[in-house]
């Protein structure tokens, strides 16, 4: 049995969709039709929606759901009239928080994900600029500026993970592959000594990270399940060695890596 | 008057951030210390962010805003008895979800950021290493695999909204500067020809722009407002005489230029 979920809002729609999905989530036995529709900011858009989630209803023979976080209500009222099933969300909480904030909601569109405040939103776009020219030990001479720099080996997710905490939280990643050369003493790497209280390692288990190094070079020593075994079994000592906290990966998606990174570590959001 | 708003979530706390701050951006008035506190999955967590909560209540002298997407009821159970105004995204519709759907729901925590379907999640992270490794006109020969190839003049966007796009659509976009070489002929450049149906071209404001090269290059020709203004005229020409799709980045944030750009190129988003 499928069923037709719309994501609608009058702005990015990450939101509609973000909550959608979460709930959904919940129930794994039914198949979902997932579509998702931002800008609907006028009314005529919002008839046309209309017309196309009744089309739904009529193909699936079960009314559509429909997640909104449409703030205008004269927009949310068209769709209303559609055949569906609506979760609606500033319907449904805007007139309680303003009763409890003693205050009317100004009912601006889209304020979530756009540019409401300049400075915050370069320092996102800033950080993703330091993400990459901090990449993978391109430089290590603004390590300074950096609020955190991951190590790990190559391929456990560093890179990602950085770009994701720029994007997501402001946050400046720089990111420091450990090799086979860092490996042969027992030191830190000299150009981390300095920043030791910024580390953040990252682990992985040895066999996925093979796998996912055989995508990049398949059957090449780099790739085999040997030798990922003895890289992370001589980063993980250098870690404890030197106290520095780590988080293993192999479980999580990039997201889940970024909020428990921001958590254990305690580092401010600039945003 | 100052309102302290918790975002609480068992996950990541994603969903809970995106949708407290859509509601709370309809209230510009009031100003709001936000606190996020993701991977709230036990009664005793749940029983020290009580504590937490409440201690805010005292030092506001006003009950604080919990906005939660916790999934399992006991845990909530603990939250509700906070002293604080509750927007409780499960409490409020899974239920009346499960009778829509005829279905109870599973009561699994932290699905929407979690990798529930691993192969969409590889996508994710291969639409990320696609971005980087096709970045800046880098590699043009792979261009074959790109869902979508993105133009504009240097720093007019490109890089972060390519990364954007791979990281929360999964969409495999490449980005290729338009440089003063390219301008000699009135043609499109030589690798970009094969690809035509793929280009999506970025604008900004000449003074925007030159804001955003002064950060990098300072008092350069490169960051002239003469020279951006020359740039910006000759790349719009060429989108209007090659027919390229473009959008004007201007006042939009790298969240709305990647959503608005999957609306008018219609391209699938991979997760």
């Amino acid at each position: 049995m499928k069923r037709t979920a719309f994501f609608l809002s009058d702005g990015t729609g990450i939101t509609a969709e973000a909550l959608g999905n979460s709930l959904l989530a919940q129930f794994e036995t039914i198949t979902f039709e997932r579509v998702t529709v931002p800008y609907v900011d006028d009314r005529e858009k919002a008839r046309e929606l209309v017309n196309r989630i009744n089309r739904a209803a009529e193909q699936d023979g079960q009314r559509p759901l429909v997640f909104d976080t449409i703030v205008d209500s004269t927009v949310r009222d068209e769709i209303a009239l559609a055949e569906a099933f609506m979760i609606d969300i500033f319907g449904t909480f805007l007139k309680p928080l303003e009763e409890e904030l003693s205050s009317s909601s100004s009912y601006s569109v889209g304020k979530s994900h756009s540019i409401s405040n300049e400075s915050n939103y370069e320092q996102r776009i800033h950080a993703v600029n330091f993400a990459l020219d901090n990449d993978d030990g391109a430089r290590t001479r603004y390590y300074d500026e950096a609020d955190i720099i991951m190590v790990g080996a190559s391929r456990s997710g560093k890179t990602p993970t950085c770009l994701y905490l720029a994007l997501q939280y402001g946050v400046k990643a720089a990111n420091y592959p450990i090799t086979e050369d860092d490996m042969d003493d027992q030191d830190l790497p000299h150009c981390l000594k300095p920043h030791r209280h910024k580390l953040f390692g990252l682990t992985i288990d040895p066999e996925r990270l093979a796998t996912i190094r055989n995508e990049r070079r398949p059957n090449s020593r780099y790739a085999s399940v040997r030798q990922c075994a003895f890289e992370i079994e001589e980063i993980e000592a250098m870690y404890r060695r030197q106290r520095i906290h780590y988080l293993d990966t192999t479980a999580y998606s990039v997201e889940e890596i970024a909020t428990r990174i921001m958590v254990m570590t305690g580092i401010e959001r600039n945003r």
